[in-house]
C-alpha cells in the first residue's frame, strides 16, 4: 500500500517541452509544470496563483498573461495529459504483424501502465477527484469525452478477443473498468525510487490483465 | 472511468454512531462526520475548521473542545477508517467450515470491496494522497502499520493458496498489491446511484482476483 508521499512533491516526471505542445511559449510551459507540481502536492483547491508563479520567479499577475484563470491552467494540464495517454495507446505497436487479441491487450496495458508510472505526477493531477470536480461544466465534458475514448480503446481490444474466442469474459464493462482502474491506481502509490521500473510493472500488469480476461493459450 | 463527482459531496455513507466508537460524545461524532464530508469534497488542505464546525451549527472554537487540531480530526478519521476495514476482513467468515484458499480469497475481496463501496466517502479521505501526506510523522507511522496489517491479511491468504497448489503466482507482492489496489480504486469512482450494488461489484472483483491468482479448479 502507499508509502507517505513527500511533503513537497517535486515533479519527477521529467516533462519535456514537447509534452505541452508547440502552441505554448516557454513561460507558459514553465507555469504548467509548476502548476502540476503545486496541484500534485497540495491539491487544486489549496493552490493559489501565487504558488504557481512564485515557483518560476514571477509575480501572480504573470499567470493571466498566458491563462485566463487557475481553472484554465488545470484544464490545460488535464486535456494534454489525457491526449498523451490516448496517443500512447493508439500509436500502432511496432513489430506486431498479425497480433492476436491476447498480445494486443497486453501491449495496451503495458503502454497504459508505463505512461502512468512515468508521468505519475501529471496523472495524479489529471486523475484527481477534487481536480475533476473543479473543472467547469464545458471543460469537464471535454475531458470526459477523452476518458470515454481511452476506455473505448480497451473495450474494442477486449471485444475483439471475445469474438475470436481467445477471451472468456461475462461482464465486459466491469472487466474493462477493472483493467483501466488497476492502471490508474498506480498514480496513487508509484514512486520513481521504488523497487520496480515502469517496464517491470507494465509486464506484471499485462499478465494480470490477460488472466482477468481468461485468456486461453493457443495450441 | 470516473464520472464528475458532485460539487458538494454529501456523505452518503450512512455512518452510524457505532462507526466512530463509544469514546466519542455525540458532538464529536457530528464533527467527525462533517469533517469527512468537507475533506472528501475539497480536500484536507482547503478545508478550514470553520467549514467543519459551520456544517453542524457550531463556532470554529468548538472543534478544539474535542480535538486539539484539524490534523487530529483527520488522523481520527483515518485511524478508525482503517480499523473498520481490518475488522471487516478479519471477522471469521460464517458458514465456511473448511475453506479452500480460493474461497478464502474470494471472501476477503468481497468484504474489502463491499466496505470500500459502502464507505466510499470515508475511504476517499482515508486513502487520500494529500490526506496521508498531511498526517504528522507519528500519526502517519500508526496508519502505515494498520495498512501493513491489511495487506498482510491478503498476503497470508495468497500464500496459503500457493502452498496448497491452488494458486499459480510468480510475484506474490505484486499480485497482492494489484488485488488491494483494485479494491481501493473503487473509492475514486463509486457512487451509490450507480448501476452496481456493493455486492454485485464484490462478486465481480472476487472472480477477477481468483483469476489473477491463477486459481485452479479442483476436480
Amino acid at each position: 500500500m502507499a508509502r507517505q508521499p513527500s511533503r513537497r512533491v517535486v515533479t519527477d516526471d521529467d516533462i519535456s517541452d514537447e509534452f505541452w505542445g508547440q502552441e505554448y511559449p516557454p513561460v507558459a510551459r514553465e507555469l504548467l509544470a509548476s502548476a502540476v507540481s503545486c496541484f500534485a502536492s497540495k491539491g487544486f483547491n489549496a493552490t493559489t496563483t501565487r504558488d504557481i508563479t512564485a515557483a518560476v520567479g514571477l509575480s501572480p499577475g504573470a499567470l493571466y498573461v498566458h491563462f485566463p484563470s487557475k481553472e484554465e491552467v488545470l484544464y490545460t494540464i488535464m486535456r494534454i495529459g489525457h491526449q498523451r495517454v490516448l496517443e500512447a495507446i493508439t500509436v500502432p505497436a511496432a513489430g506486431i504483424v498479425e497480433p492476436d487479441p491476447g498480445t494486443v491487450v497486453a501491449e495496451l496495458v503495458r503502454r497504459f501502465v508505463v505512461w502512468h508510472a512515468r508521468y505519475h505526477t501529471v496523472a495524479r493531477v489529471s486523475q484527481g477527484l477534487h481536480e475533476l470536480a473543479a473543472l467547469n461544466r464545458e471543460h469537464y465534458e471535454l475531458v470526459a469525452a477523452q476518458r470515454h475514448m481511452i476506455t473505448g480503446v480497451f473495450r474494442s481490444a477486449v471485444n475483439a478477443g471475445i469474438d475470436t474466442g481467445d477471451f472468456d469474459v461475462s461482464d465486459v464493462g466491469g472487466t474493462v473498468r477493472a483493467i483501466v482502474s488497476l492502471g490508474i491506481d498506480i498514480v496513487r502509490w508509484y514512486r520513481v525510487d521504488g523497487s520496480e521500473t515502469p517496464d517491470e510493472l507494465a509486464d506484471s500488469y499485462a499478465r494480470l490483465a490477460q488472466r482477468m480476461l481468461g485468456l486461453k493459450i493457443r495450441d
